[in-house]
């Protein structure tokens, strides 16, 4: 079957400011009780995911495209962009600020804990 | 921990033609269980993912650049490009080729049933 996402819009998502876009992928029910999200995720001009915790689960940011600052389990805060991969461990902690005029695209998969 | 995608080149994937690149955000180490790929996948000019089926799993195609033709389980054929989501149960069977002469790329997630 060919189908198109499911866009929710989020406003100052896990804390974050401005506006976030989840294409949804699959369905939670279609993830079929392995984990809670597959996105693709817009994080808007001068928005962000607020820094927020992983409990019983954990989830890769991938990004596609734009600039953003990670922020990691540490605090550390570093600059990302095309093609960078951001994990935590199943407990840990991050989010995502885009700074910049343009989109920031990545892929989220919230997957359960082993 | 901020990282880059691993790799891998594969010729004839499913039996298909030409060559197919995977770049890996997760190991199946790291998926926990849960499944066993997650990757952008890069379908070269000319080249395919064969016909084949998923036996206790499942695998949505997430288009994200090019045009393909997608192969449905019941055999349909139907050209997908970016944003299309491309589902199909467990147990069923699809495939995926690019006859353009640009890259045809997508997001895989292979997940076990549940």
């Amino acid at each position: 079957m060919i189908r198109k996402t499911i866009d929710e819009t989020v406003y100052n998502a896990r804390g974050g400011e401005g506006r976030v876009v989840f294409s949804h992928i699959l369905t939670k029910e279609e993830l079929m009780g392995h984990g809670n999200v597959y996105a693709k995720v817009t994080i808007k001009p001068h928005s962000s995911i607020g820094y927020h915790q992983h409990v019983g689960n954990t989830e890769p940011y991938y990004i596609l495209s734009g600039k953003g600052i990670f922020t990691d389990n540490d605090g550390t805060k570093t600059e990302v962009g095309a093609g960078d991969v951001c994990v935590i461990k199943v407990g840990e902690h991050h989010g995502l600020e885009n700074l910049t005029d343009d989109d920031l695209v990545m892929m989220a998969l919230i997957i359960n804990e082993g």
